[in-house]
């Protein structure tokens, strides 16, 4: 075997999402990577969230939170949701909020895709949160969006990597999923 | 507010891996973007998995699982095996695997990096299993790994959007996290 062992505590490419709530009836925003999809029907999607970080009790308190995908235009923005901490800095005033049919998960005027959520499930890990929420309304900026589609690149979603702690653009397209393996079929 | 309803059941950016089970004594490997590191100590890794494919039977039967990352080089097979399924296609001898100290997490000699995984928990969902890993052991590349840690343009971490169904290459850095954003605190 070929390979190096390194330490277990591995990162993975991550999208970079600032996920909101309401702090003492405040919006608020703290950058986080740890988020997937966890089910298709009904659409759950989950976060994992640090158990120091403000966010977890308004999530807690409001069973609602959002997750929001900036572009590069909000990048020293959305980093430095990730610096301070709502326990100490009103971050309410950084975007300019709205609010959707659950009335308690702000999002994020200037971020290209924003989904809010129904708290479902609380993972209670040992340092981290992961939280489940149903997606209950889903917004899109106009320019990003194509025949009730996203487009990716107009979106410009961003990825994070760590520990290099490094932000990334999408860069270009290498093929087709569920297509250009077909012709590997029967081989 | 300026934005477009759109269907809740959105797709978020994610990470291309394979995910390695045992299935019948053979190595299988399945397709997967619906992956997030969940929990920091200890390192717990989740993977949303749809309940019609085989892989989940592979998983609740050892006990285990791979969570393995390609590169470009890879994508056709990555693709196929989005495409086939483990319960008609014996897709062992697609890679060469390896395997780690829990003997029954195949890996991918062929991949930037392989994390081998313990089940620590299952959430049933209606149509996915979310199944959470322990990381017990991680394999990189040697030639995308530097001091410890992994460069991810060397690794060539690989990027799925959908429905649009694109694989991308990581882009340009655009900054670094937790360091640009100082420049706003105290403003």
């Amino acid at each position: 075997m070929d390979k190096v062992k390194i330490d277990n505590n591995v990162f993975i490419p991550m999208p970079v999402t600032l996920v909101g709530c309401l702090l003492k009836g405040k919006a608020n925003f703290m950058t986080a990577g740890w988020v997937s999809r966890v089910n298709a029907n009904p659409p759950h999607i989950g976060i994992g969230i640090h158990r120091s970080h403000a966010t977890p009790e308004g999530i807690i308190e409001n069973n609602t939170f959002s997750v929001c995908f900036p572009d590069r235009a909000s990048i020293l923005r959305v980093d430095y949701c990730g610096i301070v901490s709502g326990k100490d800095t009103d971050k309410s005033k950084l975007f300019t909020s709205f609010y959707g049919e659950l009335k308690t998960a702000p999002m994020i005027e200037e971020a290209s895709l924003n989904l809010e959520c129904s708290l479902v499930q609380t993972i209670d890990g040992a340092s981290n949160y992961f939280f489940i929420g149903e997606i209950k309304g889903a917004y899109a900026s106009p320019e990003c969006h194509e025949n009730g589609r996203i487009n990716p690149k107009k979106a410009d979603f961003l990825l994070l990597t760590m520990p290099d702690n490094t932000y990334w653009t999408l860069g270009e397209s290498i093929g087709q999923a569920w297509r250009m393996g077909k012709q590997l079929v029967n081989k």
